[in-house]
């Protein structure tokens, strides 16, 4: 076990044991000994544990966090200071030196108990990485500088990581691809767009591999945080430019929606979310997933932003008034009892949207989504995967692998379902607007079991996915103070007057 | 005044008036007033308050830190937790949300005193940026990957924005720069190869306006933090590649040596640096200051990676043994106390530098350095700089409108007292090591008056400058505690023995 090299403590004198009980605490941490950490901390549920990830709350947290991370990073402890507030009682201030550089700070708030010195509260702190590399490939003040002026001036765009940047690859998410990846000479259309409308590319954000999930877990890479729901994931498969948006890192967050990448983030992190028309915005020089469903969106923290990238980016249409709203119970019921209660209450507290029954088959319409998605996914990527299945994380790689196995009559029927579904989904929404929750949760802890949450949350996101339609993800908060999404669907190239709506509600 | 939003405080009852206090103290915060924040903290030399810049013990080192910050990042507090220990003492943890986006934490010990609740302790944390902007313009995982395999597997380099990167423009450390500045097609030379041996590009660093600067106090990005040294500056003119090596973001720095720039963050941060023989590594794809004495040097924390980089840039010579090493009371005298004394103790723990006494014009000599420096760096820049000198900071502004004065005559009467002294360095030394003081002082605090410091610093640096000599820093402690630099200089061409010599001291 390694022995922490002890210096003197400054400040006051330390009541009896307690520097003793410090140190044993700094050996225990290096060596990663779970059990001796445990009894060091009070036991109960008022314990506190607070550090760059969020603050957890009881023993049972703390316990289960350091049971998780496989150890603290290596350092050493070069200053400490001592507030002894009783006999029982004492503040004690750490300043760390990480093996890895910088500095850190640890304050422990001490108490006596029967079992000797006990840890009740603790504020950790770690130097920042050189950036978050759970959220950026590449970032910079900014990476790329506009090539215009005009309404997107000041704005900055965390831009996902499949569209071309000029001078970087498109990494995908996976760092074989990469590996090989040529560094683009042009933008894609979109980023190049942005740009000559006066907004900066600040960076390259993560993204799930090959934007095949939507959880925003990427295995080689880590869940990108979501400030809003600290310690659930991030959303995928656009989870960079989610966070990056959230965490404040740039003010819009260019991605991809398939089967719904921009709108389960947009909903698990509090932000607002659109999956434009199908093909009303280019995805030249983007990599595809499933080309029939592939849609260039964005998130932002606020409408009118959202509404200004949409007014560069889509193309022009004559504004139509909004009339008729629909709430269908068959879809709200798909979604799980806190974020149906929030999609219900922003819909009595707009007072617009009326009742509208639909016997639809969700669950045929998600199979066949699901299916055809899997089949356009192979054709894009099989070649490349063929050999380099171990590349993926498990997730991802199970879904390719069974997109592989898909033979051309499922394929064929697969296709035709999903004319069938779009043309009856188009007749359904007509003119109107439809309103549903954009996930059916709020966003999941990590660590959980992800398989469900996808099934759930593609029998929402297939609606406007098969239509090819428009679905603008607007923020709500559950009862229990969790993000959750209110989803608008309308008829293809509707997509302006859905952002002018959004700015008004 | 604004009035933040109370929520609900968690845990135990809390004794009477500390809420109140709580909130007062957060809405002095958000009101910057400094008198009740100074009120609100504990007076007396035992209150502690700790940030991600370091720790800051006693009430007036905290009060003067508000009164140069011009107040705290807009947040609301979303979650307070009150952990009551008596009557008189408690432990408040707050979740923080600044209006940037991202969440923060916030420890406070709170203490009954005569007038009311005050702050003993803080611990303060806020979501860190997307990245430092501070140390780096562009920063990736990695911005340019390996092109190579080699001796630098897996080192990172972070590259002084003066080097051409391809892809990327080269910032200069001036934001009127850069507006213009086209997109490099080729990497300098240097970072080529260090690319082709394995290493990855990091990403750009920062760097005092156009290099001319030895304080690494850029007035457009800010002073790159100094982990060594916390409130200390950094160091320049490599100040963005000597913090990222110093943070552990980066495991070599690559910058540039013309007047110290290598070896003053190198002594002021705790790093070994190398300012190699003039000339012996390419300064293709550079942006110059003043050719006669720029040189690409580097930065690492251990001398084993400082050589490594030096087998790859270096032109191949046949190892010289050591023989002779003197030390020069005169060079010795030029630093302060706490450095002398450092550099003294490492010759005697050495035990093999003798003492030889030199009568040389060190005054004259950093004279006639800075003269032709500031005549070659107005050849360089002032053609651009002419109408666009208020882009500078005021520094750096200074020495380029006192270098654009500088008439034929000086210049050319500078050429002949550089050349003279060259002549007279090079013979001095001849083919021992000299040992000197890498700078003359520890880092100064941030804030301090940086134009004395520089003229006492070029008095040192000018003996290997005029030499064209290589130089190699080691880092050494004060009796503070505070990282300085010893200094090795020897005769051009001989920067591996150099490079030998400190992976053996």
């Amino acid at each position: 076990m390694s022995e922490p090299t002890r210096v003197e403590a400054q400040g006051d004198v330390a009541p009896e044991g307690l520097i003793d009980a410090f140190w044993s605490y700094e050996r225990a941490l290096m060596a990663d000994d779970l059990a001796e950490l445990d009894r060091l901390f009070a036991d109960g549920p008022a314990t506190l544990r607070g550090d760059a990830a969020g603050l957890l709350v009881g023993h049972g947290e703390i316990s289960r966090f350091r049971g998780g991370r496989g150890g603290a990073p290596r350092r050493t402890v070069v200053e400490v200071h001592v507030r002894t507030i009783d006999d029982g009682h004492a503040l004690v201030v750490a300043v760390t030196a990480p093996e890895r550089g910088g500095r850190g700070q640890q304050t422990q708030l001490w108490q006596r108990s029967a079992d000797g010195w006990v840890v009740a509260a603790a504020h950790v702190a770690v130097p920042a990485p050189a950036h978050d590399s759970r959220v950026w490939r590449v970032v910079g003040d900014p990476l790329v500088r506009p090539t215009g002026a005009g309404p997107l001036d000041g704005e900055s765009v965390a831009v996902k990581d499949l569209f071309a940047v000029a001078g970087q690859p498109v990494g995908a998410g996976n760092p074989r691809w990469i590996e090989r990846a040529p560094v683009e000479t042009a933008h894609a259309g979109a980023v190049r767009t942005l740009l000559g409308a006066g907004a900066s590319v600040r960076g390259i954000a993560r993204t799930d591999e090959f934007a095949y999930s939507l959880a925003g877990t990427n295995a080689h890479h880590g869940t990108p945080p979501n400030p809003q729901a600290p310690r659930r994931i991030s959303g995928g498969s656009s989870s960079g430019s989610a966070s990056a948006v959230s965490l404040g890192h740039a003010t819009i967050g260019l991605g991809t929606d398939t089967g719904g990448s921009i709108r389960v983030p947009a909903a698990y992190q509090g932000l607002y979310g659109l999956r434009p028309t199908h093909g009303a915005v280019t995805t030249s020089g983007l990599m595809p997933l499933a080309p029939s469903f592939d849609t260039v969106g964005w998130l932002t923290r606020d409408a009118g932003v959202l509404a200004k990238v949409g007014a560069v980016l889509l193309p022009e249409a004559a504004p139509r008034a909004v009339d008729d709203v629909v709430v269908v119970p068959e879809l709200l019921g798909l979604a799980e009892p806190d974020v149906r209660a929030a999609v219900e209450r922003f819909v009595a507290d707009w007072g617009g949207p009326v009742v509208e029954s639909w016997d639809v088959p969700t669950t045929a319409w998600a199979e066949a989504f699901r299916v055809h998605q899997a089949a356009e996914a192979w054709a894009s990527h099989g070649r490349w995967l063929t050999g380099r299945l171990d590349s993926l994380g498990s997730d991802v790689r199970e879904r390719f692998e069974a997109a592989a196995q898909i033979g051309p009559e499922e394929t064929a029927a697969a296709a035709r379902a999903v004319a069938e579904a779009r043309a009856t989904i188009r007749d359904l929404v007509g003119d109107r607007i439809v309103v549903l929750p954009s996930a059916p949760s709020v966003a999941p802890l990590v660590g959980s079991d992800l398989g469900a949450v996808r099934s759930a949350t593609l029998q929402l996101t297939c609606v406007a996915g098969l239509g090819g339609l428009p679905a603008l993800s607007i923020p709500v908060t559950t009862t229990a103070g969790l993000p959750a999404g209110v989803c608008l669907v309308a008829a293809p190239g509707r997509d302006r007057d859905l952002l002018e709506l959004a700015q008004r509600i």
